[in-house]
């Protein structure tokens, strides 16, 4: 039986969890992939810190660098995180002829096109399972399972932080700041949490999947992101009383004048199946011209759910390697000559349903105001909410409206007037409505 | 570009599909698989029919036997259903040498163990995707992106047509009978559909997954098995109001002694995921000792969704082609050698809670007669609801009880032993309380 011969980079959370699964499962790989799979260096700055785990036997380096260039491994698996150094070192393991399995979804995002185009030359596998939704295997879904039909739309919740956050508010009814408190002392949440809340990770991985999807080369800059800070419980408890759910959704959508991509926090129909899912999983809905919706649901992060998507690009690789191929896939499902860039639709141009929360003064003809402003804008409003009056005819009451199908440059525009009333007190809170298939 | 030549052995549904996809997609393959995809040649029984398609071009004709021998074709896609001539015509196939891909789920639960000998003895690929939950790919799932995990649980939902009977009976509180009726004239039930109803359909999946999963050989005949025809409406109101669905699960679970291999109804909780699935639509959770819960949902039938899974497995052939290699993967995932049966659990042996419906004459003294047949038999109640009185003694009523865990053995018996008081009047009811993970 042949080696494959692995080198790990960085020996966090989910390096620990290869190691660990390497060494459970071993015997597992030998029979269903003919392959010997053998971890022969660790390469981590910091060697000293107990990670609970018998170190003993591995070769250790703080020397990464030696790693990608060394001449007895096969496969390095990339796990620092980031850009740097991970880039470069990536980038030198392929000019090495090395195969690289990371779950750097920043990399790949920024940077992917260039490193698939030097492991394209080189002949290697890049392979980023684990950089889109942990243990849930889309990428190999809409490489290969899903590789006969035409994909026209993507939805899917890609990042487990924000839907905890998300779920907590809604449960308990507490404000984003005291949930996100809680959820770092959980170790949910990161220390800095821009990169969750404010939607960075979830367009990172959607750029991924819709380049894929589409074969479009990768690009990340074209993604329009919002977070969820901005969402409060106020705005997820109108949601419910009207038979919605919010959840930060990314959405990837081919239609005639373009490609729809972007991150923002929406109103989903409470019975829909991605309404349904809560807390820290990942959830992809994928719409393909034949299959119809699939969807992929599981956990996005953690030790031992990302390791398992790492080494399970490991035994692709393997199987590859045992009848001497590589780069079996495209890496891009479309071979890279036929990769193409599409246009991308503007927000501005966005058709959808809007909800608005507006803070009132609570006088006659305030009403009629606002209206003329929707109608100037050729906005026309479904459903409109006042709530009962305030003893004080100071303290502004909520109205809330949506609206039917408009246009977001209306929708803008209309925020922007109605901004400059004097009966409306705050700056107006406003969520997309999202249709979602099934 | 190179050509990678098919031939059609049945033109039903699903092959007038997967004509029509191969037609709509066919630039998309070159884009994904360096490899131009030829239907060479159709055979069918019926070439007159008119199936709204063009033929015009293709090679027709009725000897399907003609086909399986062809010097010139590379793959056959079988999509007549049934044993006979399937059998034979894929197994002819193999022996000359060609990669087979089929939908025919009784074929390789009931045969395909000798079939995968014939496929791996002339190195050819035998591709069954399409076999299990159509367009959803868990084949491929289990075999590839979760090769890392042990596997210890699977269930699902893997037929649309009971499915859909369960939904619109729980929807519209309408019996089964009627359900049925109206699902065989909107074509989601045959005019026979014993196969579906009765659990058959489910249990030929569960056996293909379970080996997948497990690393046994396949063994349809090991599968306990219980349709869908004694369930009531009666019994789904009653679900509802304690907080459950009732569904048709398959369940494979692996324990310290042995397999529990099922299909049968069971109430799961009403906020659980899979109680969330509705209508013609499957589900296949899968539990791995790394990745933990992953999901994967769609459309389990039809012309569309099954032909994207049968040109899936064409691309994935393809790709092989392009490098001269063949069962990159093993058609079991776990190499052939390392097959092992393991022992079955008897249901006698099945452990869980049970809900009991009982028609019991409305007289004092019942409910003692009652309980002590639990007693006697080491079963503790959880709950116990009795409907009103009747307005007439003779008239029974309802008792509804659910039991703590106990086994399917005691429950057998007190069952045994219930019928035989002159105090209950009908075959109690009973279903299975699964609980389901996530």
């Amino acid at each position: 039986m042949d080696t494959l011969r692995i080198g790990l980079l960085g020996l966090g959370t989910v390096g620990t969890g290869v190691v660990r699964l390497l060494r459970t499962n071993g015997v597992l790989f030998e029979e269903r992939s003919d392959m010997r799979l053998r971890l022969v260096r660790i390469a981590d700055l910091d060697l000293q810190r107990d990670r609970g785990l018998d170190l003993r036997g591995f070769d250790l380096t703080q020397d990464a660098q030696a790693v990608v260039t060394a001449p007895d491994i096969d496969v390095v698996v990339e796990l620092i995180g980031g850009i740097k150094p991970a880039r470069e070192l990536v980038e030198t393991a392929l000019r090495n002829g090395k195969h690289v399995v990371t779950a750097n979804k920043a990399l790949i995002a920024r940077f992917g096109q260039d490193l698939l185009h030097v492991a394209e030359k080189r002949g290697c596998e890049l392979a980023f399972e684990a950089a889109v939704a942990g243990a849930v295997p889309v990428i190999k879904a809409l490489r290969e399972s899903l590789a006969a039909n035409q994909i026209d739309q993507i939805h899917g919740i890609l990042n487990g932080t924000c839907n905890y956050i998300l779920t907590e508010m809604r449960e308990k009814a507490l404000p984003f700041a005291q949930v996100l408190k809680s959820a770092q002392e959980m170790g949910y949440a990161e220390a800095d949490p821009s990169f969750d809340v404010d939607g960075i990770d979830t367009a990172h991985k959607l750029a991924i999947l819709s380049a894929i999807a589409f074969g479009t080369p990768m690009d990340f800059s074209s993604i329009s992101v919002e977070g969820i800070r901005h969402v409060t419980e106020v705005d997820i408890g109108w949601a419910k009383r009207m038979g919605y759910r919010i959840k930060l959704l990314a959405i990837a959508k081919r239609g005639i004048s373009g490609l729809e991509l972007r991150v923002h926090p929406a109103m989903v129909a409470s019975d829909s199946m991605v309404a349904a899912v809560d807390g820290v999983f990942n959830a992809v809905f994928i719409h393909g011209d034949f299959a119809g919706t699939t969807m992929y649901f599981g956990r996005g992060a953690g030790e031992k759910p990302t390791a398992s998507a790492v080494v399970g690009d490991i035994v692709d690789i393997a199987r590859n390697h045992v009848f001497g191929i590589r780069r079996r896939v495209p890496l891009l499902s479309t071979q890279a000559e036929y990769l193409r860039p599409l246009p991308v639709v503007s927000m501005d141009d966005l058709v959808g349903e809007y909800y608005l929360r507006l803070a009132v003064v609570d006088q006659s003809g305030v009403l009629a105001e606002i209206s003329d402003v929707f109608r100037r804008h050729a906005i026309s409003i479904k459903t409109i909410h006042q709530e009962g009056r305030s003893s004080q005819a100071s303290v502004p009451v909520p109205l809330v409206l949506v609206t039917h199908e408009t246009t977001e440059r209306h929708v803008r525009a209309a925020l922007r007037d109605l901004e400059g009333l004097g009966s409306v007190r705050e700056k107006p809170h406003f969520i997309r409505i999202e249709r979602v298939f099934t």
